[in-house]
């Protein structure tokens, strides 16, 4: 059993009569019951619940953290951040969406801006898989095709990703690294680009069936926790002449 | 269920008394013997069999193929080399075994001569994780210990491996990248480095228990066949004017 | 002073009047030519050359091989491409042009298929830059425009690379890994995409200056000479105990 | 011309007899001195100076950063640290050498800990070249023996190196990741692990060799600074009906 928690800034949804039509009930939701299925026990927290309901309690108990979050990254508070960073560093798996990466936790992983090119401009995106051994594209096409997306354009000011699986092709001209492994410790991460909160993206079937490959992938397994500091020697040192 | 077959060159244990006699029936025997649990369905194969036990309709029937090989490996027939490259390249995933190394079909893989320094001298060989995020290391301490196995040496001539998750100390001096995955079209592939025939390694669980990791990571997931040749666009390309 | 060989097929320009209009020295002098520049030494070489004019003479003196080729990958001798593989495993420089991916060389040294999609339609091409740090991207843009060009699309069936610089939007809807880097024994390779036959592409100043920045790249740097084989000890290893 | 700036800490010359022996002028003084050479303009600066010696005016001016800390990591301001990652995005190198790797500088960069586990033993440490194509790897042979060093073991807590260069193998059993690289941004890292402050290591040729090596792989190179934000298309998007 996978433990799965969504977390949503949970925003937009409020604050925007067209996002509210499309998430009803969050994006949280909407993912939570996209990805369901046997051997997942998922549930849900947004940034407006206490600790942004990622209390330690809850992380202990989170095998994969799925991240949405847009419009208020500055409000996450650092201290939550910091404990959702010792979480993925011992092995929580981590799967950011779209805006995601430009929350603090993804900054922080990375070491670097996130930035990148972006447009809403209703333009098509088609996401073409250039790893087809990777389990992260186990069940889709050569291809997934979004009508209307917001566009997320190179340079994407990222470390190179350890296994790049997806790269998009926009209406509009540009390219982007669109499925990106990482480790971190223990921790897998994989971002995965599509998602603006003015489109449907997240009842699409081929875009859910991304995320729950990527939540199986990232679930940790049972490694050993590294040791670190003085250590004892495992062989005999000889002793040298001065 | 992952279909296993365990390759064995199976020349040493017919033609030395002390190989014999760790491995009576051979070194295929001990790794699917070693590695049988739920979930695998084990089947073995070895070299003086007709095809080299490496017919289409085995290869068809294999998810992840287990490669031991030495002293023979110029006789293995170019057309059996061939199939199984292209098995690999369909998703077949390979687990390369010590001076499998050396193999004909790994060197084609690889594109390189795949050489190394070796010695057998009774040494020490302690195999360090370096990547404590990856399944391979499932279950194993921070290192493997085996307190006589032959010894192999950098520079490793292969590509970069995609994944570096062990690397081994060994009492003579040199260090080596032990544990390393790639991929090749549709295929997993793991190379991992201890074996020496005069040694009882086969029955160490903790290599067992790598090779078995191993062979969970390989499996093939059920990707799409990519697709090659002449495209129709799939987008309205505009007329130019010459 | 870097040495550099450019090696061209040579067919298309004697046998399409089109192509023998865009390159009437043919594909290898606009090359040449294009990349001429202080601190480079270049030569050319044809297949229709005894040995293809890839002598042991030859590549001993060559710091870079650039490589295009065609209509007639299988007519290149099997021993012209193993002392070229050599030659690269020993440190040569090698750059891979466009059909290029369909040589015996390169798939030897990548050891997959190097199969893509291809469609002739006169498309645009942009090939962004996706490493800003490389130094094959130096002196470029954010991306290169091509008005015409063969279209590649992925899945590019090669091993993940060491480094991705460059991938290219096609207007027909694809997209591809067009400025790949590899490593092979003492050598490094770059695979650049453009050069479509039937179009000036190699007029191009930018591509021009991919290619002499991947030829500067490339370049050998004196490193030792790896030693394999049989391997005195390094340390004392201790008499063990049956 | 490459611009230089050796960076120091230099706390421990000031407050042990025995560093103070081994590095009377600081160990920036000897490294600055041990790597001149025709092409490089090298200064020093050290953690006493006013903002630590690494005004913007400093920063702009510097190509290539080499980093030495160990004792006062903590006391490094975080407005420096910023300026400093600043900078490595926007192309400036930075060579990070030895208890390096717990700085403010490196940790931002990584995302990680950067812990590891570590021996003050007098011994034998062996580092070996895995990767001969590199041109960090230039004029060096197989190895580099330092008769005494601290050790470093894994699992070095970073991210999977871009490439790795260099392994360690030490007397007391342990193995290290000692020559890693990685790019962020426009800029290019280079770890390197040797120079505990109780050993004349920075005297040693080949450790120096290494280090001016590393100078050059991580001088910036003209590409283009990446345009972030708010994109016009580049193509016409089509109107798409509700």
């Amino acid at each position: 059993m996978i433990r799965v928690t969504v977390w949503n800034e949970f925003f937009h949804e409020k604050n925007n009569a067209k996002v509210a039509e499309i998430y009803p009930d969050g994006i949280h939701t909407a993912i939570a019951a996209g990805i369901a299925q046997p051997g997942l026990e998922i549930r849900t927290a947004t940034q407006d619940m206490p600790e942004h309901g990622l209390t330690e309690e809850v992380l202990n108990n989170t095998d994969v953290l799925i991240w949405w979050g847009h419009k208020t990254h500055r409000l996450v508070e650092d201290a939550i951040v910091e404990r959702v960073h010792a979480s993925v560093l011992q092995g929580m798996g981590l799967i950011v969406l779209h805006s995601g990466h430009f929350s603090k936790i993804f900054k922080k992983l990375m070491g670097t801006t996130c930035d990148l090119r972006w447009r809403e401009a209703d333009e098509k995106e088609r996401i073409w898989i250039v790893n087809p051994a990777h389990p992260i594209a186990e069940g889709l096409g050569h291809y997934i095709e979004l009508e209307r997306e917001e566009m997320y354009g190179e340079f994407f000011d990222i470390p190179a990703p350890d296994e790049l699986i997806m790269t998009s092709w926009f209406e509009g001209g540009e390219v982007f690294r669109s499925g990106c492994t990482f480790t971190r410790g223990q921790g897998k991460i994989f971002y995965f680009r599509p998602g603006h909160e003015m489109y449907p993206t997240y009842y699409n079937k081929d875009v859910l069936k991304v995320i729950s490959n990527g939540v199986k992938w990232a679930a940790p397994v049972q490694t050993e926790k590294p040791v670190f500091g003085k250590s004892q020697p495992l062989e005999t040192i000889q002793a040298k002449a001065e």
